[in-house]
């Protein structure tokens, strides 16, 4: 079996991925980042999601980005927005995340002999991260082979990012039909110690539109102090 | 001033490139990274060596890539090699070192507003780490200026090298007239605790060649157990 490293966060698009990486056959490392973020719920669900979805093995590596703050997901002083998802880059982006991820990635799939990367990212129903658009992973991809022994003993490394031009409707689907239980997913930016969702940020507004349209029914965990109304 | 990110190591290289990017009027921001090394001899030196040299702030930041293993370097059932440089690329690499440690040093820059981070590799005398070449720094900095909101706002991000087509030599010839004083300065793959060098090692020999080329009195501190020979 090919090996390939997955990037793991414990969200409803990277469970996707873990799982479209399965399916297509992939030996797959799951990899997690606790790079600060305000809550563990996420990583949790990403040990769960590893063992549920069939990876070999799950590392999960600290990067203690909180130190240079310049993000509301790592500065517990600032607020996370929760009006609603507004034009421009937000509060919440966390300054070169995707490149740090992708980077520790990198560095377990050349130890491995892997020339395979999956990512979760997405540029059609998205926060307008800048790292989460095609021509940046692109780049890396570009990157990453002159980086590494891939690139002088002419190997080729690949980032894989199979959601890119999906919306997030189409990504629930997909991972419907792959089995994926989004009851195990966390993608709320504050959600609480038992992985319940606020239901009101960005990334709840974003992933409550997704099943509505879907016409799936959201099966995210919320907080009791959440009632659900329509997201759009 | 200008602010500048510099990776600072605790090695030679690294403490002329911040000397340079004082000289050069950058406000400098000082990062080290603690990956999982075998000693912490190096990163004491950044300490000390980020103070002397007059940079701003100094962080080191903590990413264990021993998790993964695959090198002699964070690996200590591995032995490092002693016989002298070889051609290839030697089992003292670390996958993706460079580009996890520029990745860092990419979320503070950005953080910081900063445009400009300064790493100190170098293609010349070097142990043929495919992460130290111009076509990587290349690479890097494209993908640095897509992957943030320098690439939405048409800001524009460089990565500095300016030790790329120096000798060691040249290196050691250029930090002495801007005053860096190399017995700070820890480049031995395993030194001990008190920053000794072992002055056998690839990165010891290529030392003591450059100090030896540059016509320059060798200050490193060695171990008592190495008795100084020509190193060419």
């Amino acid at each position: 079996m090919v090996k390939a490293v997955v990037l793991l966060s414990g969200g409803l698009d990277s469970a996707t991925v873990l799982a479209i990486a399965r399916q297509q056959g992939y030996e797959c490392y799951a990899l997690s980042v606790s790079y600060g973020q305000r809550h563990g719920a996420e990583l949790a669900a990403a040990k769960n999601l590893a063992r549920s979805l069939g990876a070999t093995a799950h590392k999960i590596i600290q990067v203690d980005l909180s130190t240079f703050g310049g993000s509301a997901l790592i500065d517990k002083e600032r607020e996370i927005p929760t009006d609603g998802v507004t034009p421009g880059i937000p509060s919440t982006y966390v300054p070169a995340r995707n490149t740090i991820m992708l980077s520790i990635a990198l560095a377990w799939a050349e130890v491995l002999g892997s020339g395979d990367i999956f990512i979760g990212v997405n540029a059609i129903d998205y926060s307008g991260y800048p790292d989460c658009r095609p021509e940046y992973i692109e780049a890396f991809e570009t990157m990453a082979n002159v980086a590494t022994k891939a690139g002088i003993e002419g190997t080729r490394l690949a980032i894989h990012a199979p959601l890119m031009n999906l919306s997030k409707a189409e990504i629930i689907k997909r991972g419907g039909v792959l089995g994926v239980d989004y009851s195990m997913t966390v993608s709320c930016y504050q959600a609480d110690d038992a992985g319940l969702a606020c239901g009101v940020c960005d990334s709840c507004r974003l992933r409550r539109a997704g099943f509505e349209s879907a016409d799936v029914p959201d099966v995210t965990r919320y907080h009791a102090g959440f009632r659900q109304t329509p997201a759009s």
